[in-house]
């Protein structure tokens, strides 16, 4: 196979041991097509590759993944996804998705159709598409104390005690308001098809370029989501802050503390994802949504 | 004055200390027209009374306060009065509230007005008004572990983990549905303008014999309020309860695990609310949630 | 068979010749158990039953249903059985619905298992259920000019123009708000998962005495759906109706002028719905809304 | 006064005679800067400007004022702005709204601070901002019967008939889904907080570049509001059409027929609107939707 890619990057999802076949059928398929495989270190430990495979495959880092390949392919769930896409985001490594059985707004590729799917992709036919990433730093004390990547979004939310938070909002330095409620989730389009929309805010289109700030069950109903261009500087401001967070793709988290500053930007970088040719978006959407569907 | 009362206790709002001028205003009109006072102990305590009010008063527990008096008048806000409630509502002790400068849902009589709105109340012109009240039990392995009240709501949600939980929802034995979510509140009429109506949920008028169900950011999107009859006996079994907890008027707490039944009825005494003669429901909920005034 | 009844109603979708094999069968099965049918004249006039099966039946016109049967049969959906509901209300006659292979909420045995499900029905063994309805009456100029039933709802709302109306709304007397939206749903239990659900209402649980005042896209966001006592009378004066209306059922309709008076409150007559003895309400629900099911 | 403007057009609210001594004072202002006046004819024929102001001024139709004029004053509210904006974007002249009173989103003036808020726009001093508007086409048989624009919204919605309306919708040729409602909503942001956001759609934030698809009362709670780039092309294909229209700024209107296509798109002229220089977009959101204010 002539392919624009050498080295590619296999993830696979922590703690489901009955991906180890499919793992096997992807690597004997690019091991045959003189690919060079790197294997995730995190699921040789954990045994979602066969102990044959993880020998005759390069370990690597999820760290490391965007020093050595050139793309990774995720077998998982978007969960899985998200965490490699964090990774390699800094890196602009393309990403491609391949679900377990179970549809993902960002695994749309089943295993059944794996090598089929990927095959085209891998000859360089695909339908490249760029997804934004949220840049989210934290500053306590006039000091930055961390800086995180999201995919889907950083959602600032009160902990386990029973009360509301109280935070200020800022867009480009102007003051938007003050909010009380269980927090705000601030969403990229790929995440406002996740947690944004349990909360009830609304679908922006993968290439929209554009955030969402969608509140969590707001003290006043008149908080209502709001959707900011991506060149937007979004800052918010603890003021009551109880035991409140700051959770990035709900995959990790830090804590919050009164007069926190919460600064929200776009990475500079965005994610590359591969699709392959026939790809539609609202495809996805109608079957994970449940959508009408055309009368024929 | 000729009063079907006796003996009243007052509780102040803990960490107000701007309370004690109200506080003293009204003991002596109580004094003066022969009542005998009682002052709940923690007030005193907090210095939400003058010292001279509190020696003046008989001195009672919070949980002792259905022993001594026969009526229990509550200088704060609405956070007080569900505090209070709790408490005397296993003795059907009427209640009246006075706010202090900011209408509440449950304390509607302003402190400007209090001796003028209080003196028809206290003999015995008053229009009685009954809220329901939850009665919530928590069984794990089989063993019932805690009972708890709640006059507005018992909210069963997800701590500070950024990971939904998952439950079954039974309703007199039948089941409901499987629902994954951030949680799931119960909620009398009372708790209908509270954290519930935050969350998504109905207004129940105070009257109606219901509850309702509101879940708290459902991932399916066809998880909607349900109002049932307050006869109802609901039952949420916890399958995936990550760090969840179930809270009872945003107040106190009890930690929920895997397999925990909480069961929740109506408690088999209603709280009883004392209001002046003119009191109208929807005025209360129209200056609250700025409704639209009729045009004159 | 032994039965309780002896003169049975069928009435048929109007539109829909493919019911015919299942009229046919019905009334096969019925006369062979002697008891005496009685056929919808508009099922025989639309051909929704073979000319062979109206010969050997009493025709009948809707109106006339509840005079001469003790018990109708509806094969159809939801909508055929809104229709015949209010025609037979007044007489309290049991009814029962059969769908055309579409669960219904209403019509909730489906056409393959009617006559296995209908034997027990039809021997006295079924599940009673009342379903409350509403009645409307509108007043113009201090006269009545109309009275109405409504199983599912009474929708005030505008017309073709563009523009919202406005209206005031009193439950038992006490005025509530002012209003401007594009309507206002007021809806028994049965409408609850009807247009009322689509309008963003709760779900009412069958069983429970309360109506809703669901609005339309109402242009206060903090107009929201309230749940009232079925025992309230709710008053709505129209005070600016460009060409609005109140639909009973989507069904039928009234227009509406300025200062109007629609007064709805519960029909006397609850509406007899017989269910076989397995039948669980939530069941329908789930399946209707696709929610979770039970993890085995 | 040195300014970049020569001719100014005036429009007044229809029906609002006590709009004349603003006028007056304005066109007073007007003259002694040596401006040329034009005014509305329509205002004129209503008279809502003063005989002896109409006379010392240009009488000019609506659709003439692009023409004449490279500026347009609203004085009254949003209903007239948006009225006015659909005549003049074609020519891309400048508006500013000036409010009766009563804060508009779009007449942000109030009449009160006229004269020195207009001061320096008229200099040159103001901060301008483009606001997209909706080009509507309508396909029947194969052929364009209407084109129209929209500064808010185009709505598709059901008539007077109490039925839902069924159509597909499509953006830039790809099917997203069969929907059945009481209609849909295609916002631009200045939309955004009028019909749309009492249908349950989100904010958008004024500069941004898209708009918003959002079903009115649909039958599918999956069905939730979509925000779309606007380069985006939006077809919508009525298949059930009952008495269905589309309103274009709820202002004006176009029956539609089953099997019409309606075709939305940005216009390729935006409207450009002038603002004072310490214009804040936010703080007219806050105060018009009562959103908490910073804590000083």
């Amino acid at each position: 196979m002539k392919s624009p890619f050498q080295n590619i990057g296999i993830v696979t999802r922590p703690g489901t041991p009955e991906i180890r076949p499919t793992a096997h059928t992807l690597i004997d398929f690019l091991h045959q097509e003189q690919f060079t495989v790197y294997l995730d270190e995190d699921g040789i430990a954990e045994n979602t590759v066969y102990p044959a495979d993880a020998e005759r495959c390069q370990p690597v880092g999820k760290t490391e993944l965007g020093k050595y390949c050139d793309l990774v392919i995720v077998l998982g769930g978007d969960g899985t996804f998200l965490s490699v896409a964090r990774e390699i985001a800094p890196r602009a490594i393309p990403i491609i998705g391949i679900n377990q059985g179970h549809l993902g707004f960002l695994t749309q590729i089943s295993r059944d159709r794996m090598i089929g799917e990927l095959t085209p992709v891998l000859e360089g036919k695909y339908l490249p598409e760029e997804r934004i990433l949220l840049e989210v730093a934290i500053t306590r004390d006039g000091e930055e104390i961390q800086r995180s990547l999201a995919l889907n979004d950083a959602v600032i939310s009160r902990g386990a005690a029973g009360h509301m938070i109280e935070f200020e909002v800022f867009i480009n330095q102007e003051f938007v308001y003050t909010q009380r409620s269980d927090g705000l989730i601030v969403s990229t389009p790929t995440g406002s098809t996740a947690y944004a929309l349990a909360a009830g805010g609304p679908i922006l289109q993968a290439s929209l370029r554009a955030f969402t700030l969608v509140p969590i069950c707001p003290q006043s109903m008149t908080n209502r989501p709001i959707a900011v261009a991506d060149t937007s500087e979004i800052e918010i401001l603890i003021t009551k802050s109880g035991d409140a967070r700051v959770h990035f793709d709900g995959q990790s988290y830090a804590d919050l503390h009164n007069f926190d500053r919460v600064s929200i930007r776009r990475y500079h970088n965005p994610l590359r994802v591969l699709h392959p040719t026939d790809y539609q978006y609202f495809k996805t959407l109608r079957q994970k949504l449940h959508w009408g569907e055309q009368l024929v």
